[in-house]
């Protein structure tokens, strides 16, 4: 059994391994004395799976209820936000009873939200069911759901009491959303190189997929532990996405998150070569690798029309944005610059 | 000029000084670094008092933006709530910029809660102008609006940056709502003796206003500071209020707050008196000290309609709720009792 401890002020445990889903209810009445639940998922996940969680949660004593949003960025919203909440009061959930959370990142932001929010905050597990979600929306506690303004404008910073990562559900995942995870898990091996580098370079991915998984949660554990409140170390996990963002926006969001990152990361990889701030081959490597993993390496999109849709970045404070720019594999370093200079970075890597 | 430090995680200040509002601006600089302001008010409050308050933020060299809610405990639910975050978001606020709460509870508590959502939190600066917001809302962090199955079941504990208490806007206050805020006092009298009983059995409550405002703020800071997240010593704060809280829902909430409070803590007096726990004078004492103040001390409703209210109580924790019980004035504890044991203490007191 995997599992890493996350060290925050309330501290919780991620446990990745295989069988997981059906053993939930011994690991989720651990982090509550109430004995309700709601499981919270989408209209793809909840067929697949969310009877076999609440018949771990029943033979573990829990009444459940089921709260479902149809699948999709765009259920991600206030409005079901509320739904949920108001699906939790009628389920009678009081403060030391939980909600789960089981699905993609859409699910684990929108509910942990709900978590975060339902009485001021109740326990929350989490069950990712993306490669998305288990290495990235896990662990650090960033909950949001979207405005019509802009994504995850409104959110909340709120620690789930449990991470349960399940790498069988990853079977049934779609190509598309199997790439979208691994371009944040790109994102790692640029950061930090090491064990998750020699594993997207190596070619069993199937077999070492928990060993993966479990150094990425690390990984992003050691940021998030020093920066619970994102205003220092944790920038560095922005890598790529200022202009990934933007990217994101442009495409009225037809262009998936880790596509997104994936091509604003070769941005600025390629930025960082034209500057002599990194090496050529650094930045050949990373797209070499995205391509490997079916990421694009880069966008068709106007260079002005994308600076455009940076400024709207909710990263920048005042005229300042913090860049995260490339020295070598394993090597990256935070750059606070004007929100102009974006424009810079986007016409050298485009 | 008065003030209170409040040492949380990240300390605020609260002053109390009147003529505030029209210096605002100075105040609100610097507890930010952008020069965006939206202005929360509601439809009583803003006609009279908003216009003072943008004028002093543009004199500090603000861009400023007004929203307003209908006034009433109706408005404060989520549909403003994200409203609110929405035209915060139209008006281009950073994280940067800040968020301005004029107005009673509802708009502080929602208002807070905005800030506390919008971007994953933003600086608060509140302006309570009821005498209920002043010494209970501004303090304590705690946001919310109501689901439609319970008050305040939607929130969040997020401090402000900023409290100012400008007491002279209390010369509009209608009495009734004065009355209200005036049963909070007495619950801290009733807690703490001390300076605030001297000044409410007193005759000049008028002269003594701001000492009393400061009095109340520095009480409750001493059991929110010695417990942020309310699950020990805040608890003492909510005497009175598990039988208040039961006496508002079961008027439908045509019994405001503060008199569903003085009979709530007038019953719970009454009742310690029953069980010899506190004196009859000490009973009689409450009762003489709200009625002076125009405030219930009884209310004409069937004891198990209130009982079966009180099993909502957002506070019960599974079968287990705790009950604040009197032993004299200044001199009060905690008893975790079975919820069925609520029963006990409507039958004795009321």
């Amino acid at each position: 059994m995997r599992r890493v401890e996350i060290d925050l002020r309330e501290g919780y445990t991620v446990y990745i391994e295989q069988g997981l889903l059906d053993n939930c209810g011994e690991y989720i009445e651990k982090i509550c004395t109430g004995k309700r639940a709601v499981i919270v998922s989408d209209s793809n996940v909840a067929p697949l799976y969310a009877q076999r969680v609440a018949d771990s949660l029943k033979t573990s004593g829990f009444e459940t209820g089921l709260f479902t949003i149809p699948a999709g960025e765009e259920s991600k919203n206030p409005e079901n936000l509320v739904k949920c909440a108001d699906f939790c009061a009628e389920s009678g959930l009081t403060r030391s009873d939980v909600i789960v959370a089981l699905g993609g990142g859409v699910i684990t932001d929108m509910a942990g939200l709900c978590g975060a929010l339902y009485q001021r905050g109740i326990a929350v597990c989490q069950i990712p069911t993306s490669l998305l979600a288990m290495v990235d929306s896990s662990v650090g506690g960033k909950t949001a759901v979207n405005l019509s303004k802009g994504k995850n404008m409104f959110g909340a910073f709120y620690q789930p009491s449990l991470v349960l990562c399940d790498s069988t559900v990853l079977s049934t995942l779609p190509s598309c959303e199997f790439a979208n995870g691994m371009a944040e898990v790109i994102k790692y091996a640029v950061l930090r190189g090491g064990k998750v580098r020699e594993i997207i370079d190596s070619d069993n991915l199937n077999e070492t997929l928990d060993e993966l998984i479990e150094e990425c949660v690390k990984i992003k554990k050691d940021y998030v532990c020093e920066d619970e409140f994102d205003t220092g170390a944790r920038q560095f996990l922005n890598l790529g996405h200022t202009i990934g963002h933007a990217i994101e926006r442009r495409s009225n969001f037809s262009i998936p998150h880790g596509s997104a990152v994936s091509a604003g990361m070769c941005i600025v990889a390629r930025a960082c070569a034209e500057m002599s701030l990194c090496s050529s081959c650094t930045a050949q490597y990373i797209e070499t690798v995205c391509a490997k993993y079916n990421l694009p390496t880069s966008v068709q999109m106007k260079e002005e029309e994308l600076f455009s849709d940076s400024l709207s970045d909710k990263k920048r404070m005042g005229d300042k944005v913090t860049m995260v720019l490339i020295r070598e594999i394993g090597d990256c370093y935070l750059e606070k610059t004007d929100v102009e200079n974006i424009k810079n970075y986007i016409n050298k890597g485009m």
